[in-house]
């Protein structure tokens, strides 16, 4: 292997595949990076077996080749390295880097030790909006389950429902689903939240495509010159649809910022109580207030003035609210629930395409 | 004890002093701050029994009176109300919060239970501008010790030599040094480096002046309407001028920005081996190169080129170059020595009023 690159594309692609490389995991070799040429390209890739991404950079390739050399000494050698060309030459395992300042000698691995790059030969395709599919994700990903006793819980779900593609998550306390795109396409996908998690961090603002290629084991999700595969979780996914309520005896719509700070302090109060904050909404004085009780350390009411219908109270966590209108957008948000024991439902009035519902503590 | 303070006077109060209350000792009323009125002010106030600060700020105080609360719970909400004024109010120990949209109430405890803060009554007293003492301080703190084994050296050192007032730290392997201002008094302190760490944070870049009165035991520093007063450590201070060279067999000076990059380097290649690099001087090149070698990992030379007088070598800790590159201003740095056995010696060479001295490794 004899080849040169730029630094700035080397360090972007190791940004981009090096945290999926495990130091801590059974198999060594997975705390590397295989670098491998592919025609006149060079290809980053480093995988946990649930996650694969691969990385494809512009090289100029005298001889073709591949090795596998230690992912955190890699990225944070080169992004150390000044801006400009850096040859890469290898001898046996070892791969000498080298620039007009530096040069180095890294230890490498065989690429024949690393494990096969899971590849989707035959599959359904479909696209998105880079920019929408990013949206979506955050709004949803923090609802998913990260335990693993319940694992359909721990999945992102694409499916979907009377012509529309959404996406869910649900850890069974809250439950979050957006509305993604119109589509005649039956897609039925259960995706790790951690490489949704992994997919966010690759995923631009930009006007790109994403192309989504699954069969019934994997998935892979092309962005750019970026490509993740990702395991199916298999297993059925709870009909969450029936549980989002469509009617409701006690609304309110305020500033999200007004809800917010209301939350933000009542949680302060409620750090003994295990983030049990009680919200009541009272059609007379036209306004929302939150208590929360510490016995220690004291308590709290906050109130903002809201449009309300009806009047009623409930006792959530404070961190799922806060959770909530952290990814909600827009000015204003709407809070509506059926009484103490039924679910609540957070919206942006001026958008219906995302549901956030929390569920009730007792109290 | 009722009163009218704004939101931000009393955020920025409390973010003075917080820091220094500790939930985690063995007398509870440290975890709390003492609120005070102290005629037309409100004096906030945190100590852990060796650091003492007092922030001041300005109330318009109906009632006189003085309580304890929790600190880290007061920052947090004083932190999350909006700006404008805040009513205080004491009902027996109950402390009550108010603004026009949110209701606390914090229970506190009596002050009484907390420890007097200290007062040096009598003393020498002696100026400082405030820029000049952080960047010195900035500096110096970085060489102290943190082994409370040797007491002395957890401390920095103010001491006068030649009409000049000194500032001085050392661990054994490294020190350093900032000749601070001309001064006729005799001026001796060993003050803690957590406590000047702490100082740090309340130092401005503006051209305010501090105020440093001291007695046998304890020394305040008064910046604005904060003080801070902290325990002087007892013992004597190592001679540790005589180490500094005067002369030396070997020297480089070449750009600072090449030297951290080349050291920050050479320090990925040095994690196995403790840190240790090995600097070389080259007069023929006209070169500084760096050299690491991890055995598992591979190995690196970094070089860049310098103005050199005579050749050599020396290995030293990679950290303690990158700590003192750090805090060395100007664009270009010498670094100098006598043989592999000597202490070497960085400095800019536009400021000879600050030295950075690296004892060197056996290698």
């Amino acid at each position: 292997m004899k080849l040169q690159v730029t630094q700035e594309n080397l360090n972007k692609a190791l940004g981009t595949v090096a945290r999926v490389a495990n130091a801590r995991g059974t198999l060594p070799v997975l705390a590397n990076v295989l670098i491998k040429t592919v025609n006149n390209r060079l290809s980053i890739a480093a995988t946990n077996l649930d996650i694969a991404i691969t990385h494809y950079i512009g090289a100029k390739v005298a001889d073709e080749g591949a090795i596998t050399a230690p992912a955190r000494l890699m990225q944070d050698f080169v992004s150390s390295l000044p801006g400009g060309v850096i040859d890469l030459q290898l001898d046996e395992y070892k791969l000498h880097i080298v620039t007009d300042q530096y040069q180095s000698v890294i230890n490498g691995v065989s690429a024949e030790e690393f494990p096969v790059m899971p590849a989707i030969t035959e599959g359904k395709t479909w696209t998105v909006p880079s920019a929408l599919l990013k949206k979506a994700l955050q709004q949803v990903v923090i609802a998913a389950s990260g335990d693993e006793a319940r694992p359909v819980l721990t999945g992102v779900y694409f499916h979907t429902a009377d012509g529309v593609l959404h996406v869910a998550a649900t850890d069974s306390y809250r439950l979050a689903e957006k509305e993604l795109l119109k589509t005649d396409e039956d897609i039925n996908l259960l995706v790790p939240v951690t490489a949704m998690q992994d997919l966010l961090r690759i995923l631009g603002d930009a006007e790109d495509e994403v192309q989504v290629t699954s069969d019934d084991q994997q998935v892979l999700f092309r962005v750019g010159d970026v490509e993740l595969v990702a395991r199916l979780i298999e297993g059925k996914y709870p009909d969450y649809r029936k549980l989002i309520p469509t009617s409701f005896t006690t609304s309110a719509t305020l500033l999200r910022a007004d809800l917010l700070n209301a939350a933000k302090i009542s949680s302060l109060f409620a750090r003994e109580s295990a983030g049990s904050i009680t919200l009541n909404i009272d059609e007379e004085t036209k306004e929302l207030s939150i208590r929360s009780i510490a016995s220690q350390l004291g308590e709290n009411t906050a109130k903002a003035p809201a449009k309300v219908e009806g009047s009623g109270s409930i006792t959530i966590n404070s961190r799922y609210l806060l959770d909530a209108l952290h990814v909600l957008s827009g000015e204003e948000v709407s809070f509506a629930f059926n009484g103490k024991l039924e679910p609540s439902l957070l919206r942006d009035p001026a958008a219906s395409d995302y549901s956030h519902i929390i569920m009730p503590l007792k109290s």
